[in-house]
């Protein structure tokens, strides 16, 4: 649909207010609202414009201001959950449709609020589908008392001295025959379950790991229990639990994360989600698994999705912080030409190459964002019909590596990117009001949580190195071949390593193709590398876990992320070149997507230069003027580019970045409107009383 | 004085609790005491625990809990600012009598609360200074009132639409002849006094940043004045005073920014402070300075102690987390070889490698603080006593560039050391009582207040480049000589330029001296690019200020970056090889300065490659394997290297860093004392009303 046909495309991407930015729109290359209905796709701009319209439209998301207390806060946004649910927002028929929309539901909650969209995401979908895809048909019962909030969920793995290593979690479930009753119980507080997001204030049911015991005392491991740790009727804790709040947080402090210690609490013996294993009446152990590793994989495979949806959440952080970074840039002016006007300071290839790239990044993530959204649904449509085939393992564990470095890239992307931008804003990127610290703050446990970045970068170098001890056997290599296509380049390794750096001009360089190579390069050195250094230490005697643990720091680590750095790019690559690509559009998709590869590889030129990849001078020189000439390039289409990434200026909440570019009297009303700002201090009396005598007192310093 | 003497050692340096920490801290090398005494003298050590014990003495300054409101923590701050008016602690006659006392005052104060720290600072120091050092005789009177609080002051330059380009800065102050007064004046809301530290809640006069204009119109340029801004009986506003406080910030939140809006505002003649220029009661200017220039860089002068001062503020902050983040990973066990004990992650060759450079950098970024902090002092001396020298003015241009680049090299490395911190200790990190998200809130404004990073990096690069002008006349190249000899090595520019690596083996690469020859070919390397860089855009026709601006990127920026590292790791290496070290400590801080140095180094490899001073594979192989082999080497030292920057685990303030090493009860204890924490939350009755009709409504998605 073009963007300008009656009705649709003005109705759904309204006109910008006019502004100081319309000097930059006015010489951007293309049209925003193109690239908008091109990037988005009709059904997915109108889903988020009603995302959009139901939160401004209702006054329980009304913007309440900063400085509410922590327990104000929990309760605005139990009470927009609320309401989400009220509005059936979250019905998971509904926005299953189109797998895509759940993903634009998580990140448009996100961008508008980010303690509301994980409290009913971690309600709804995590505690949902770890009853879901965990238990049986005797747990179906408990879904429709989650969108009808009889129930409020919440899912306890981690405990205070465990996190990453959730196999050592120590809560236990002894199975009592005589009452047919599991007793869960935590024998100290160091196995207390902690940080689990719903649990310190509002949850009525967890799902509990915990090691399960059968009479006789034998342990079939960890398994998840469904418990009931509060009355719904007046939210206090069930007899035998002790539950709380763990406190303030560095952000998200709308969500209530919350511990709990079980004291011989017993639960009916259907309440074990039982889809890996099941105890009977008597207490005898039946799984359908052969070994208890299996089993536990099983267990924990729904924690991946988690993982593919913090791509997108970082994603979103990205996006915003990007939208007011340089909707400031275009419009903050400081220093010019002497004696001259001053020039906004996105005139300054400084302040183009801070910010830039990572424009750049935000369009290369969120295309690789939704794109392996994709990939997992698929994946999990082939897990409900119960597909065995080796494609379909084989495609698991393709999706398990993407995710597991995806994870780390995109969040630690988002950290530096909105940590540049707040600084590329100066003094006023301090103010709280402008938001760029709570997106810092908000994107901060993305590098933590659903699995530590460094620890899950292992799982993607570990299945690369698998792949190639696997066809190692095979010296003909051929057949290197994964569902997604993602390593079946290879299948030329090692003759990969022999390629070296071919442009021969600064022109050539401005093509993502260039970048592209480098990095097949740069994987297969970074896997041989990777290969010689664990060989290096087993041969010196190191254990398997020794050997593994001092390969990280300079291989099997930048392994894994050059690997999904060439994923994302090869896909936005792959993006820009589909024939679909309206012309208007072209240019700009590939300068972003050339900018987005050199940039990135830019950070592995030592092992470029290293590894004979590069060498001479010119070479690194050329990379750098490239990234140059494409921030030159995009400088103009950058105010454009994020016209197309942001939410309205209701979410995105940003005096500096709102859409009208009117930076001073946004920040100034802003600032005017805060409770008391004129008025003298309420402590005022103190100023004036017991002055200090000078001299009289000593600190004997 | 050996630390195990009677009565000194050990009352000033008490032994830590034992616990958990036990088995690094018997597996140091060396004794903390002896490195405590060696590293901060004994007069220090001893100014530093009667400024710890003052406050843990107290109650003013005992911890309040978190989630105080704004207000309240204004409330309380400036009280403990007034009860450290009380005590005589800020008295600068005291504290000048050692100058390193009034930067130990600082960070002190600092590691307790920054917002403390810097709200007594700018009273006292800042705009104490002011006065002193920009008024004359007459002005001398409002000294002793800052220490009695007969007043309370600040400091306001930037604007609400000027910071960096402060000569830009638009209120005016007019002289009127026929009542000898000035007129301040704000003409519109975007040149309003903003970011003012101090104005929002409790200043009474503020030292005014104006363009002076005469009688007939003409104006001479930026000029302080002081002016009263709020009654001290009442904290009232004056009248045509419109002053307020700008809001919540990302962190420091105790100390109140604010901004101020003059409306014809009339002040007496003498307050202004006419050290650079004075006008005469008819009305003529009059000044020593013969140009506007020459009189604007002296009235700013000022300014450059409070870029040491920070560089000092980021140390503090660094040390403070690495304390936090290693004592942690000493004691938090998560995974270990297969069926064994968890191991403490400080074991990780990851972990290590992720925090121990930090902890070599807190090492030499702290001598670097304290020694520039010695440089300025003598260079405040010489200004004092009028020094009209080329040496003073060599000196003055030389601690202009050194804090020019200083400020950014230990903000940042502090910025970022704190984010790696907080990652390292995974979720715990995350938890505000753990304190890593303070740091990491209250170091950040060090990035962009006094000077942005990014433009003041160009002081610096200048600096350099016009050095390099300036001896360009002499071919012999002889004469590169500046007083405190940061740039001597430059006297054999450009014939530095063919040294190469040429470290033979591993062993070569555990010395400083190996980084230090390669950063002075590196500085040099980019002295090198930064010119050519600049003639090639003057060449194609650009100005002087587009050709400043387009050789930043990768030319100008990384060259003071890394003369500054450079400098830091030459006066590290020399304190660690000076005769006066301890035999017993030689090893360990020679570790230290060369993991510092090699660390640094590591993030210029590619230009290390590209310049030819890397050549082949294993020189970069060779820089990775020292560095982890340094890391290896400190591990067992990390802990007792901790507990010699450590303060009292009161000012510490973190559960997970305290010196007993009791990470869980520790935490569990902070979480449980928390308010209300096993409560319901007060909107429990919310939870039975209104429950969502699943179904019934509909969103219309």
């Amino acid at each position: 649909m073009a963007p300008n046909e009656e009705g649709g495309g003005e109705a759904l991407l309204p006109d910008l207010p006019r502004g100081p930015l319309d000097a930059y729109r006015a010489r951007a290359s293309f049209s925003w609202k193109e690239l908008a209905l091109f990037w988005e796709g009709e059904d997915m701009l109108r889903l988020k414009k009603s995302i959009f319209s139901a939160l401004e439209s209702d006054p329980v998301f009304a913007r309440p201001g900063r400085g509410l207390p922590v327990e104000r806060l929990r309760e605005l946004t139990f009470l927009r959950c609320r309401r989400l649910l009220q509005l059936d927002m979250l019905r998971a028929d509904v926005l299953l449709r189109s797998p895509l929309r759940l993903l634009a539901l998580v990140t448009g909650l996100g961008m508008y609020d980010w303690s509301l969209a994980v409290k009913a995401f971690l309600h709804t979908f995590v505690f949902g589908s770890a009853i879901f895809n965990s238990g049986s048909e005797r747990h179906l019962k408990y879904i429709p008392k989650i969108f009808n909030m009889e129930i409020f969920g919440c899912f306890a793995l981690t405990e205070l001295s465990h996190g990453s290593n959730t196999k050592a979690v120590r809560t236990t479930a002894h199975y009592d025959p005589a009452t047919e009753e599991f007793v869960i119980h935590s024998p100290d507080f160091e196995a207390a379950k902690f940080w689990v997001g719903n649990m310190g204030k509002t949850a009525t049911h967890a799902v509990v790991f915990a090691q399960l015991y059968v009479p006789g005392g034998q342990c079939h491991g960890l398994h998840p229990f469904l418990v009931q740790i509060r009355d719904p009727k007046t939210l206090l804790p069930m007899p035998g639990v002790m539950v709380g709040d763990i406190g303030e947080k560095l952000g998200q402090n709308g969500l209530d994360n919350g511990f709990a210690m079980f004291h011989k609490v017993r639960i009916p013996r259907q309440d074990l989600l039982n889809r890996t294993g099941d105890v009977t009446p008597e207490g005898t152990y039946v799984t359908r698994f052969q070994d208890s590793r299996q089993r536990f994989g099983a267990s924990l495979g729904g924690l991946s999705a988690g993982r593919v949806c913090i791509v997108g959440m970082a994603v979103a952080n990205l996006k915003l912080a990007v939208c007011i970074a340089l909707r400031f840039s275009a419009t903050r002016r400081q220093f010019g030409p002497a004696d001259g006007e001053e020039i906004p300071v996105l005139e300054y290839q400084l302040q183009q190459w801070r910010l830039l790239p990572y424009l750049a990044a935000a369009y290369a993530l969120d295309h690789f964002s939704k794109s392996l959204f994709l990939d997992l649904v698929a994946l999990q449509q082939g897990l409900h019909r119960d597909d065995q085939s080796a494609r379909q393992a084989e495609l698991g564990r393709e999706i398990h590596a993407l995710a597991s470095a995806g994870k780390p890239l995109a969040s630690w992307t988002a950290q530096r990117g909105i940590q540049e931008c707040r600084e590329a804003c100066g003094g006023h990127g301090y103010l709280a009001v402008n938001r760029l610290g709570d997106l810092r703050n908000d994107n901060d446990p993305n590098s933590t949580y659903e699995g530590d970045n460094n620890v899950l970068l292992q799982q993607t170098s570990n299945y690369l190195l698998a792949l190639l001890d696997r066809e190692g056997a095979d010296p003909g290599g051929a057949r290197f071949e994964s569902p997604l296509k993602s390593v079946d380049f290879l299948a030329a390794y090692p003759a990969l390593l022999g390629r070296r750096f071919a442009a021969a001009s600064l022109q050539d360089c401005l093509d993502s193709a260039v970048p592209l190579a480098a990095y097949e390069w740069l994987v297969c050195y970074l896997l041989r590398e990777s290969r010689q250094q664990l060989a290096r230490e087993k041969r010196a005697g190191s254990s398997d876990f020794d050997a593994r643990n001092n390969s990280q720091a300079y291989c099997c680590r930048p392994l894994a992320l050059a690997f999904l750095e060439l994923t994302v790019l090869r896909r936005f690559h792959q993006h820009t070149r589909q024939p679909g690509v309206p012309p208007p559009l072209r240019a700009v998709l590939r300068q972003l997507s050339a900018l987005y590869g050199l940039w990135s590889l830019s950070q592995h030129s030592a092992l470029l230069y290293r590894g004979g990849y590069f060498s001479g001078e010119r070479a690194g020189k050329m990379l750098e003027d490239a990234i140059l000439e494409l921030c030159s390039q995009l400088k103009d289409d950058a105010v454009a580019l994020v016209d197309v990434l942001a939410p309205p200026d209701f979410v995105l909440d940003s005096p500096i970045g709102r859409a009208d570019g009117q930076l001073y009297r946004n920040l100034w009303g802003a600032v005017l409107q805060q409770p008391r700002v004129l008025e003298r201090p309420s402590w005022w009396p103190e100023f004036a009383a017991s002055k200090p005598a000078a001299g009289v007192a000593s600190s004997k310093l």
